[in-house]
């Protein structure tokens, strides 16, 4: 197996850290974004939607999607579940995992996409009132995640999961605009120090680090 | 168990098909999103991020986001299996599951948002900008497909799969909107024709006809 995508950057960061809790080694294949790599006919033959990471199976099967890539990964894998262990824990980490992807990532995505200049290399169009629409969603998101983990350690539970891995993105991202944990909100920033010290999470976005 | 949402509406229209195809009843029991009976206390106590559809196990549990809740009734009502039955067919089914969702689904969703005036009681800023800019990836999503729905008879292979139950709404937002599929996708036209006159489909979208 292999996987195509640049293990430091964007979503292949996502299935990166997800092997690095589970202790897996696969190599990754950097894919040049900004080169316009992902858009090649050589690669838009393992992935018609342009997107990276996409796992290359050894029988040369391409899966594409963070999340599918994952769940082919954890049933190869089992050890630690990062997706659950019974039909109820696989669900309540699956909304978890849709909540942070579709309301925090989605809209800390928006404003970074389209708000950052530097940007406008991967978002040739720019929507500045669809940044500004999507900046305070990034705050309500943080606020619905609050109640949950002054009660957890973690999003989904007591556990750390792939719901967790999937706002490492995010929480980069609103660092990098300089948007700050709300302040009625101590667990997010708890679990965020929790997040961005986790051995997993260093090791993939701070690899130079001892 | 049972559904809070509206069964001929919005996304537990998924939920419903889905139960449909598998032959399973479940009661649905409306919230009127137009009262904004989905931001009462009482709702938000079922689902922080106060949309539908949402699950209620008969211990109390609560389980949103639409695709956390067709896997858990998958676990439940494994027949037929709509969500794969080995870890390639899962991860090939989610992939286009996802590709459905975020490409085309996501798009048509952004074009009928905020363009249509009607929806502003949903959508109260409407960034008309934003609704252009998804236009064309409506289009390129259809075109995506084409390949894929040239070969096989479904989105994920010649076996509906909840992939193909992700594309009712976006294929009946298209509708509403006046986009046409097209010229060059003949197997995208086909394959929604099969798609709306599929029995699990016509029940839920249509529940007065024969």
């Amino acid at each position: 197996m292999k996987i195509w995508g640049d293990k430091h950057r964007g979503n292949p960061v996502r299935v990166a850290v997800f092997l690095e809790e589970k202790g897996v080694d696969i190599p990754f294949e950097p894919v040049d974004l900004l080169k316009g790599e992902h858009k090649t006919a050589a690669f838009l033959a393992k992935n018609p939607s342009a997107l990276v990471p996409v796992l290359e199976l050894d029988d040369g099967t391409y899966i594409a999607e963070t999340m599918a890539i994952c769940r082919y990964l954890e049933r190869q894998y089992p050890d630690p579940p990062l997706m659950g262990r019974s039909p109820l824990e696989e669900a309540v980490i699956e909304m978890w995992q849709r909540r942070v992807e579709l309301e925090f990532y989605a809209a800390a995505r928006a404003v970074f996409r389209h708000s950052v200049p530097a940007l406008q290399a991967l978002e040739p169009v720019q929507v500045a009132a669809w940044a500004e629409l999507n900046s305070p969603r990034v705050l309500s998101a943080m606020e619905m995640f609050e109640p949950q983990l002054a009660q957890h350690r973690f999003l989904a539970g007591d556990e750390f999961t792939v719901a967790d891995i999937t706002a490492v993105m995010p929480l980069q991202m609103i660092k990098a605009l300089g948007i700050e944990v709300p302040e009625d909100c101590p667990s997010v920033a708890r679990w965020r120090k929790a997040i961005f010290a986790r051995p997993c999470v260093v090791s993939v976005l701070h690899p130079s680090q001892p």
